[in-house]
């Protein structure tokens, strides 16, 4: 049975990063062709033998150096035939996140082409990924609303304000932060530690840090989540 | 610039409808090939100049006669690499529901090789296509964690407790009857009609019908909902 299909199967990768308030997506710049020197998402040709979520993790250490184990799928870009000018090309788009010490890019690797960008100031894009972008952006939104999500974003320990910082910068709005705390430490993945940080001109605070096993359990049997805006 | 690749690109349906405590699955019999008189999911190749969304369209209606408007993207199954027996092939799972008087297939079309199944007593599967239900239905259920969906699944006007038990079916689980009563109607996309209905053995019951406008407005503000269980 032959399927005559002119049509080509990519992946792109939407990478966040956090820092002092800020979210950051990881950006590579076109080497070759008509959009030579634009920026775009790294992502590539997915390989006849290769299955997609092996292309992501290869396309984003060849093209950038970062390393990620697992990244989750966003959506399938098919719907514009024109979204690349060469040809059709179907794009699986993959999203994730990564710890603040990923912010600093390798510079022995192909990585000098990459770049981390701030989410509110980014350059002119090639292909439809501004709107990939968006996309992936309304996702990690949508998923902080009702699933706790985002602490790869932090550094291993943390003062409870960052935690705080990092929604209220993703989700753009301020949250009551007394229900917030509240409903967060009750799910207990969140553990005390005995460090404290000096922040600000304030009194040092005490660093948390996160039980991914007690969460992981949790997430699998259903996490309800309900954030209340100030 | 020319890519080598060979993989093909298809896109698969699951369409859930809803009938007496029942969610059902809409599934087609192989006509052709190696996989001859195996059930399966309605779908098929994506034509060159076809929009990924459309495709999914055309292949419901020719495969079971069924029409659909909009479907939403479920996932990309493209990781197995011998899904299908064939050759490699990516495909694209989109899901939806239907309103209770499409459970009546139209004898009419290709359609006599459709049929709805029960979920719970679905048929020996072709390809991975269990496991692309099995995750259309976690999806759904899901959903139903934080989003108020599913009325598409009722008749057009219907008593309260069919949307009640339309959750519990769905989340499997009873649910806090008067909590969830007191949610749904806060919203204000559930309206009262002067219609009555006679169910079992009780007491005629008010008949209530959706607002989709009211409830559109509110889904692009974000609705935040949390289900309480018994």
């Amino acid at each position: 049975m032959e399927i005559k299909q002119n049509i080509k199967i990519a992946i792109d990768a939407i990478v966040f990063g956090y820092q002092q308030n800020q979210l950051f997506v990881l950006l590579i710049k076109q080497k070759y062709g008509d959009l030579k020197n634009q920026w775009a998402l790294p992502g590539g040709f997915v390989q006849d033998g290769e299955p997609l979520k092996k292309a992501v993790v290869r396309e984003l250490k060849e093209e950038t150096g970062v390393k990620v184990t697992t990244m989750e799928q966003l959506y399938t870009f098919g719907d514009d035939l024109k979204r690349d000018p060469r040809f059709r090309v179907i794009s699986v788009a993959y999203f994730g996140t990564v710890n603040p010490k990923e912010l600093k890019l390798n510079a022995g690797t192909d990585a000098k082409e990459a770049k981390w960008f701030p989410l509110n100031t980014l350059p002119k894009l090639a292909f439809d990924h501004k709107k990939i972008i968006q996309k992936a952006f309304d996702r990690l939104k949508a998923k902080l609303n009702y699933q706790p999500i985002g602490f790869e974003l932090l550094d291993s320990k943390f003062p409870f304000s960052d935690l705080e910082n990092l929604y209220t910068t993703i989700l753009q709005k301020p949250i009551d932060r007394r229900n917030f705390r509240k409903k967060i430490l009750s799910f207990d993945f969140i553990a005390e530690t005995d460090e404290y940080r000096k922040i600000g001109s304030g009194r040092p605070g005490k660093l948390y840090e996160f039980k991914s096993r007690k969460y992981n359990e949790l997430l699998k049997q259903g996490i309800s989540f309900e954030i209340k805006f100030a």
